[in-house]
């Protein structure tokens, strides 16, 4: 098994995605969220580019079905349903409807990864059920942190090395696996800087954005590792929810392709 | 004081380098390789981004002060005096002469520094005299790791990891610093990876393809930090040395401007 991990997506221009079983990581705020929507009962997360592309989505939806969600310098579009905090996509919201989101840094990396093979979403939040995904896909994984406005993000590494980990671990033995150098880095800040805690994300650029703006809450929820037990995987320009990933995650092999 | 790291020259299209000091990082081997050169005694390193300008710029110098060095694909470039093996750097055959010079990362990372206020080479063998030198200069530290074809590689963000930690360290006391999450990053990975040693740069992408062409000798070259009392700075789009940075650097502070 060959592991790499992009610490932005820039690095996507030298990388061939054809084969590989990618996941988008983006852990303050928008891989959180999109996991908790998809657990919370959201039909399908659609990931538009721009605030024009997102309601032309909407509407060509239908505004019954469709919610408007995401974020520009961190705050709810004006006009939309939804921000970009995980708090606010509960089953009461958003069970049953589709959510088309735009968000600064999540929804443009996964722009970037149309050409995989297989795209799941992962945060902290998911982080294993996403590693147990990986293990059943064919693909060998290629894990890519969003970042944030096209620098390295502290948070997204540490998940992506969290999930490197995870990966070569396989109960009590380690899984022969080649790491690329940047599986090698993530992999290295993720043993310096575990056991995670609210403080980790908070010393981050995100975290610190996310404080002045008062979302403190969200800091907290977004820390709390495997808490949400549900992969999303894009598919067909729509994030869904990988069906059989609860638990072992053996079943979803089929699903996953 | 604000440290920031770049873990691949492509976030520098997000980061303004004006009134910043930046080093360009490259340990395997440009970076170390400039260093040799200066140290050996070479007038200057002229830094060419393809084989066609190092010629243009060779002839143009002369071809009896002029040498040609550089490589792609790790091999010295055909016709070309040197390759990018700091070993063949020595006194003997740079002291006096321009080295004009070529590379596949470290060159390149050099072109989209032409902005900054300041730009030092630096890599792990002249560490602390780089350190040194950025503590004098006026302008925040960038430190800009060259990476490998666009990808993070392990060795140049453990190096600017080191550099961090040596920045807000002075004494026994510690600096008071604002890191940005690529300075956090690197110096969370070079307090896992530390200490330094051949075996560590050898399971990197670019130590793995050094010892495939049968150059360990350069990687042990590469590893012996401190080893190198001479801090390479660009001007005039030549790479000369940075003088009285041996010991304290304080005298450099006019001339590293």
């Amino acid at each position: 098994m060959k592991i790499d991990v992009l610490w932005t997506p820039l690095e996507l221009e030298r990388v061939t995605v054809q084969d590989r079983t990618a996941v988008a990581v983006d852990v303050l705020r928008a891989g959180t969220t999109v996991a908790a929507a998809i657990h919370n009962g959201a039909r399908a997360v659609v990931p538009a580019e721009s605030i024009e592309e997102a309601l032309r989505i909407a509407n060509s939806i239908g505004r019954d079905e469709a919610l408007l969600g995401g974020e520009r310098q961190g705050l709810r579009i004006q006009g939309f349903d939804l921000g970009n905090s995980p708090l606010e996509f509960t089953s009461e919201v958003v069970g049953g409807r589709t959510i088309v989101m735009t968000t600064t840094n999540g929804t443009q990396a996964l722009a970037a990864l149309a050409g995989a093979g297989v795209v799941y979403i992962g945060a902290l939040v998911n982080l294993r059920y996403v590693v147990a995904a990986l293990r059943n896909a064919a693909g060998d994984p290629l894990i890519i942190c969003a970042g944030r406005e096209g620098r390295v993000s502290v948070e997204d590494a540490l998940c992506a090395g969290l999930m490197v980990e995870a990966l070569v671990k396989k109960g009590r033995k380690s899984v022969r696996a080649e790491l690329g150098d940047g599986a090698q880095a993530a992999l290295a800040l993720a043993r310096e800087l575990t056991p995670v805690s609210d403080e980790t994300l908070r010393s981050t650029a995100a975290g610190r954005a996310l404080d002045e703006l008062g979302q403190e809450a969200d800091i907290a929820f977004c820390a709390q590792l495997d808490s949400i037990p549900a992969v999303p995987v894009l598919r067909d320009r729509q994030i869904v929810r990988l069906e059989s990933t609860v638990g072992s995650g053996r079943r979803g092999k089929g699903r996953a392709r």
